[in-house]
């Protein structure tokens, strides 16, 4: 089973490593436009054969894209132009509704599978893959009706090879949840180190001082804009939606402090303080 | 060497296990209103003995205050109306500019040192304690002209003991910075849950979609208000400074999106990067 992977970067390396460790892949083919990326996953044994775009759609069961949602786009509607009706075509990005409404009239449709497996970490590119990197976390499939059950079938075995909870969810729906539960955290960290940037011009005493908890939070504002911008403009209305509420809450601790008022303080921590029942199941 | 610790929380009974492990101190004898607590300590080993606050004060050579900022203000000064000129004092709150200032004029001042152990999570109490909790953090401590010598030399012994690295900072400057680095990032956490349990009704999705990067940045949400109240009470205007700023860099987010400005939204981002390279050093 052969195998096509579009983007060799830290989600396309991570996935790649972990299916030749399972040995759920004869050989995986790669094609990314970052000749360096190329090299480096050829080096990590991540990926066995680099190939031009055309060869690998012809050479590949399965086409892999692991691409920023924009480029996703553009990619998905050229290699559903050019495979045929055995292939498979999956991406992986953090914005699904876009994604499949671009295709929804293609012929081939049902050849492609839209999902998200819900991992990440700040860094990006090959030599940030790891092996384990999905193990236990969410991999969503979004509106599997549109898809032909092999294709289903086969991105399923997949995920479970990599370990993950599938869950199945219209594609509009995964793009409000994930907005909440995944994008606006990014937006907050980059505000905060934006905030800290802005105000603490001892740069020394933020390395000093800075605290696991600050780490902790600050963390998620090194993510490279190419992939955020792009998820950020492709899901803008929920984004926003969540922004706004964001900063509506803020606004409470504000005017508790302002108004010294210690016991609504008190409430709005108490009430944030019952995310621990439902993070810690 | 007797230690007398007053709070056998996190952070007391975590500064105490690693004393005795050092063999830094001959007997830790501690004092806290909740039973419990003390009962929990003394199962752990993390202290000796169990006392009354005056039998406390009598045996111990130093005395640590281990408890939220607004009681550490109270305790502090009956302990300094206790001691003998030989005694020490010291606290360990995450706001040091009040606490200071409430001494300023006690006869004992100088057997007093205002220091700040740059480590927490979201967890309390002595279940939480654990013993290489400081490792390689900062411990600050404040306006060491005031304190005698040999009161900053012990000190500077226990942190040493504790693996931290030593700073020395004006009390006023130290709000300053952890409002900054610590205190701003619990209000984002606590925000940042009060708008995904505002918003999204759906509590189990929440939790199998939870990527680590949201429980990464919400994790301090988790953290309690007995701690948190006071500290944003006593740092009051720095926070709100602080927020304040936040919001205004939050709103060019807002702003970014919804005029599809995605070149601003692009050096947002790439200024928040800048992060990297001050923890990364």
């Amino acid at each position: 089973m052969k195998i096509g992977l579009i983007g060799v970067g830290l989600i396309g390396g991570s996935m790649a490593l972990k299916l030749k460790e399972k040995k759920f892949t004869s050989e995986i083919i790669a094609f990314d436009k970052s000749d360096v990326h190329l090299q480096t996953a050829k080096e990590r044994q991540i990926i066995d054969r680099i190939s031009s775009f055309e060869g690998l759609i012809k050479n590949s069961q399965i086409i892999i894209i692991a691409l920023p949602v924009e480029a996703t786009k553009v990619v998905l509607l050229e290699v559903l132009d050019r495979i045929s009706d055995k292939q498979i075509v999956m991406d992986v990005g953090s914005t699904k509704h876009e994604i499949s409404k671009i295709v929804d009239n293609h012929p081939k449709r049902k050849n492609y599978v839209a999902s998200h497996p819900m991992w990440g970490t700040e860094h990006s590119g090959p030599n940030a893959a790891t092996v384990d990197a999905f193990s236990n976390r969410a991999a969503v499939i979004c509106n599997p009706e549109d898809s032909y059950d092999f294709a289903i079938e086969y991105v399923k075995q997949i995920y479970e090879n990599l370990d993950m909870n599938i869950l199945y969810m219209d594609a509009e729906k995964h793009d409000m949840h994930t907005a909440y539960i995944s994008h606006i955290s990014h937006i907050t960290s980059y505000a905060l180190a934006n905030t800290v940037l802005e105000k603490e011009r001892e740069e020394d005493t933020i390395f000093q001082l800075a605290s696991s908890g600050f780490s902790s939070t600050v963390r998620l504002a090194k993510s490279h804009p190419e992939m955020w911008v792009p998820i950020f403009k492709q899901n803008k209305e929920n984004v926003l939606d969540v922004l706004n509420e964001h900063i509506s809450q803020l606004k409470k601790f504000k005017s508790a402090l302002e108004k010294e008022n210690f016991e609504f303080l008190e409430e709005l921590i108490l009430n944030a303080n019952k995310i621990r029942g439902i993070l810690d199941k």
